[in-house]
């Protein structure tokens, strides 16, 4: 049975949806979970669950130290050496988890894994793939929202096989078709960093379908969505900021006169549909792709069900042997 | 009277909303317009609007040929002498019109707009600014969306310049607060780009806001949002693929049952006002800043209240005289 180290102390809501999350994993999935952080407030949490867990496969690894949201990321994880990160990524170092899920501050948890884990043999810098839902019923991964800016030509490369590999073995989509973002389809279409990575692109063992826009992150043209980090971590936060516009001015709209509060009330449970296939929680988390070992980072508000879905993602990552396959297709191409 | 040449040919289903949006705009708005392109066809088209033009400022300019979404810019622009859009951007030139609206070919209306109408003076490149609705009242204008890609440090900055005095003169902001599109709000976010424009930024005469997320387009914390083009077009286009694939699943979920459907039928008319909210159609098209006279650009797929919208645009831009003070602004400006 696989483990999964869970920084239990992340989140905004921690240890709460951590705790709860972890529960129902182990319920859920074949997996053990280690609750990371500090002992006593874990203990008093897990408590409240009363005979939920007992006999369950879940332990706490007591961690005395903190990172917060506001923390700097390097500096926190050079000066707090008994931080719940650390410790967590530390487990999965020694082989003891055989993943890490962390709901806490995302810088941190980066230069954690990549640095306590360390890197798979051949890639360069790893890098941070969000799910997005989409038109159809597959979703498309983008990689890198984040990780990375200034990314070479070579990196995007890189980032296309890990975000292959992760398309075939998470979501079962068995030949993902791989794009290149850009500004335009046609290859001429694109600023000096996509030139440059296009002929890269052509080379690899990947179904690449050349340069897409923007708009394919939502309409189902497109498996994987390749991208410097900069650019990613827009296209994520422009497309956070307008779910929550819409969701507040359909709100308002719909609440303005009494027979809109009719309808309303009578269309909620459409609404409630509609929400959770653009609930991130439902996908588990971002992995980071590209470390030793399994890094899943979750939003900071993430709820039980997305702690839940994170460690089951953590999970198929390991048994799927992704960094295994990752090693031996950037060990096969010549970039 | 300002008069205002468009484009009649350009658009997907010209030239019916072309001719349709000219007869509204000189009805409600203080202005004379001049539509370009294929006698004929036009005549044909404003003779079914029957008496309803007649005595209305509005005249008929010839122009043989029509670019098409097709075409190749450049090419076009070259082979294409006797094209509506270029004929129309030569009438801004000579001065019959102080302005240009076209919902054709985006690159060939932008390539002819700069090599015909020529820039004003200081601006480097000329940028293109698409306006964004928010949470709050007013939208947001992100500039460059698209014109530009591998933007320099100094182009950004006359970005700023002429995305402030849009936002200033069209919008009525009295201090428009203008953002760096970043990866996060600390000055030391950001890649290498955002890095080098920062000390620019500091130095202009706008109130600069520092760095503004992805999501700052939609939540109403910046007026104006400053980033490349490649960028900007990612952000634009990942924001139009998002309202689609909403849109359609919101209507399948509503659908989807008898309860639902009733409910949905008396929400139609709050939906119907935030898909409002979000048409694009009611900012007028998204300008071309730095070209002389004025360059409006619409969607392909315009309506009447689009092109009626971009026509008062370009006239509230020349009457606001935004190149005249661009021009000012960058001269008292040390780059």
């Amino acid at each position: 049975m696989l483990t999964i180290a869970v920084d239990a102390m992340g989140g905004d809501h921690a240890p709460k949806p951590e705790v709860e999350g972890a529960i129902q994993a182990v319920v859920e999935h074949n997996v053990r979970v280690i609750l990371v952080g500090q002992e006593e407030v874990l203990r008093r949490e897990l408590s409240s669950h009363q005979g939920d867990w007992e006999g369950l496969p879940i332990v706490i690894h007591h961690a005395s130290e903190v990172i917060t949201m506001e923390d700097s990321a390097s500096k926190a994880m050079r000066s707090k050496k008994d931080s719940s990160i650390r410790v967590a990524s530390r487990l999965v170092r020694e082989g003891t988890a055989q993943g890490l899920v962390s709901a806490g501050n995302t810088g941190a948890v980066m230069v954690t894994a990549k640095t306590v884990q360390g890197m798979v043999s051949g890639v360069d810098r790893p890098a941070l793939a969000a799910v997005f839902p989409t038109a159809k019923s597959k979703p498309c991964v983008m990689v890198d929202v984040g990780a990375n800016v200034d990314s070479s030509p070579e990196m995007l490369a890189q980032f296309a096989i890990m975000g292959e590999l992760y398309s075939r073995v998470i979501f079962h989509v068995k030949h993902p078709r791989v794009g290149l973002l850009s500004i335009g389809e046609e290859d001429h279409k694109g600023n000096d960093l996509v030139h440059k990575t296009q002929p890269l692109m052509k080379k690899l063992p990947i179904n690449y379908i050349g340069n897409v826009e923007g708009r394919d992150l939502y309409n189902g043209h497109a498996d994987v969505i390749v991208c410097d980090g900069f650019i990613g971590n827009v296209a994520l936060k422009v497309s956070e900021g307008l779910v929550e516009v819409i969701r507040h001015k359909l709100k308002d709209s719909l609440s303005s006169t009494i027979t809109r509060q009719i309808g309303s009330v009578l269309a909620r449970n459409g609404f409630n549909e509609f929400r959770k296939g653009f609930d991130y929680s439902e996908y588990g988390g971002a992995p980071l792709l590209g470390v030793k070992g399994v890094c899943i980072i979750c939003h900071g508000r993430s709820n039980a069900n997305a702690i839940k879905n994170a460690i089951r993602v953590a999970a198929d990552y390991a048994r799927g042997r992704i960094n295994e396959r990752i090693e031996e297709e950037l060990a096969a191409t010549k970039l």
